[in-house]
């Protein structure tokens, strides 16, 4: 009798605790470090978008917890958090860490570069991913598409740029490598904390900025103080980033590998088009509140010139870092098939549908 | 001692069998019916890639099994099949169904209409799901975009169109919408099965015809009878659907729900992507091979001529079907303000670079 109700206490114990340890219903729960503040849409929204995916297709077992920059205080340590472990995951822009290897930053955007569906179709289609899984797995790290801004415009300019000669001395705020290229034509490129810009605009600190495009700049106001709006050349198809620690992904079970691989692919691709959206009705507002605002393209002198130093900086590179070199040149060849489709594809459908209005 | 073994005994049956009826662990099995034959690339992968990610993110639980055309042998019986259940879902195109209410035409494409950024932000941020669904509820079913084709080409001309009245007497096959449009312009609509389009284009029996765009048309062999391919018109960004008897649907449970709904996103968002790809490098080969291609935009005089007999078209099914009306009132609005930022952004990048190069 005592043997048969140690048998039912055995049984008891395996039966009850033995589901809650099945791999199918692991319980998961990752923290997430964003370079962004929390309240920067659309990105913190293809975040949101993201961890809620995951936690619903998961039936509430895996659950990602978001810390915003003003939570980890360290927007520009995202990489190193994530190589380390500290956070399973990070959402920010490989452009961030070209001091760490040039090789992370055509994985953005690049100048004159491709538009948001032609790179797209380079990373799913065209050798992209498996060339920045290459750049990352170094680092103990996966990196995925992260969300994409759509073309980004030139920037805001207080004057008219009419030839080389008015980018001398041109006080401009362009981070990165755009800044590089244009420092070679003899603007001074200054880099200026978000929360000064509009100020510094205002009082001639600087004479011209870019940030992103109608969405994001319609709150930032500088269309109010300089009405010349700049289209784009410098990041056709702004990329963000998801990275995951490597260790912490091959622990999960392979259905939660998938479900966050799928969620991140969706939420990104759902950034483009949050974007779209958002810079449609905010350009809409702008145009018909501040109808002194003029879009205008950089005349084709100041373009060349541009594409001459970007050239130049992209040799350089090339030279020094081999697989910048392999990823520059995978994107180049891509780039040249993928434009002549959409030059008579999508281009040439608009420009009739322009000329015929 | 008895009480307590039979309290045993009730612990351990709940134990054992509660977590096996659990629902968090519910096996589906579903079947899905395409429009398509097995082999119509990119479409069948859409579906299958769906399928793998609904397999692999429920854990191997929900199960879609996909017949092509040549299994159910009714292409365009697919609305009814799913309407009754007799499929759970559909793999189709919503312009298939206007002959039973016109309101389905829009939700595919419209000629001189939004490309296919645009049209999903109309759909997902600016109230097109909500119209899509109004649509097919009453049909106790749910429809879901299912896959962009991109910006289809207007087709393959024997001879080039320099004239309005070198459409007169053209014969043409070009089906759908599109077709009513060219012949209110005198051209002689034909349509003809896919197997017969070759033969026919090759004999003179048609002089021109439509088909998809660079990477599902290099198979057919147009081009090499047929050197004129003219820029699109009619179908900027041709949406597939998927559809989703609404019975089946409320029957999962939720975690399913969300599975089946973000994979369906991901797999029509990829296709957009994959046949941008498939486009490109068709492109590149048509050309290098054949150099006698000319690619072509019709004159304005042409296209401001198309304009207005879809306008007529337009105002007649306007008046007709009040859904109708409303969808594309819907779609006119987001595209003028969408259209707008499109111009500032991609369309004048990429006019500059294709300016300086």
């Amino acid at each position: 009798m005592k043997l048969l109700r140690n048998l039912f206490v055995i049984i008891f114990l395996f039966a009850v605790f033995v589901p809650f340890g099945n791999a199918e219903e692991k319980r998961v729960r990752w923290k997430l470090a964003m370079t962004w503040g929390p309240t920067l849409h659309p990105f913190v929204d293809t975040v949101e978008n993201m961890a809620d995916m995951v936690e619903t297709m998961s039936g509430g077992n895996f659950v990602i917890r978001i810390d915003a920059s003003n939570i980890h205080k360290s927007p520009f340590g995202v990489f190193d958090m994530v190589k380390l472990g500290q956070y399973e995951m990070g959402h920010t822009a490989s452009y961030y860490w070209k001091g760490k290897d040039m090789s992370f930053l055509p994985l953005t955007t690049m100048p004159f570069g491709m538009t948001t569906p032609e790179q797209y179709a380079w990373f799913y289609y065209g050798g992209g991913m498996e060339l920045m899984q290459k750049a990352y797995e170094k680092n103990g790290m996966l990196s995925f598409p992260g969300g994409n801004t759509g073309n980004q415009m030139g920037g805001w300019f207080r004057k008219e740029i009419n030839s080389l000669d008015d980018l001398k001395g041109l006080k401009m705020r362009i981070p990165g490598f755009a800044g590089q290229v244009l420092a070679k034509l003899g603007v001074t490129v200054t880099n200026i904390p978000p929360g000064e810009l509009y100020t510094s605009l205002e009082r001639g600190t600087i004479d011209a900025l870019e940030w992103v495009g109608p969405g994001m700049d319609i709150n930032m106001g500088f269309h109010k103080i300089a009405p010349y709006y700049y289209t784009g050349w410098h990041e056709p198809a702004t990329e963000l980033q998801f990275l995951v620690n490597k260790k912490a992904y091959d622990k999960l079970p392979e259905k939660y590998k998938e479900i966050l691989k799928v969620a991140m692919k969706t939420a990104a691709y759902d950034m483009y088009i949050q974007n779209y959206h958002m810079s449609a009705n905010a350009w809409s507002t702008m145009k018909e509140k501040y109808p002194n605002i003029k879009v205008k393209t950089f005349p084709d002198e100041v373009l060349n010139a541009m594409k001459t130093s970007y050239n130049e900086l992209l040799s350089k590179y090339k030279k020094e870092n081999a697989l910048f070199k392999e990823i520059m040149e995978s994107k180049e060849a891509y780039l040249k098939k993928a434009r002549d489709w959409t030059y008579i594809s999508d281009y040439l459908y608009l420009k009739s549908m322009s000329d015929t209005e």
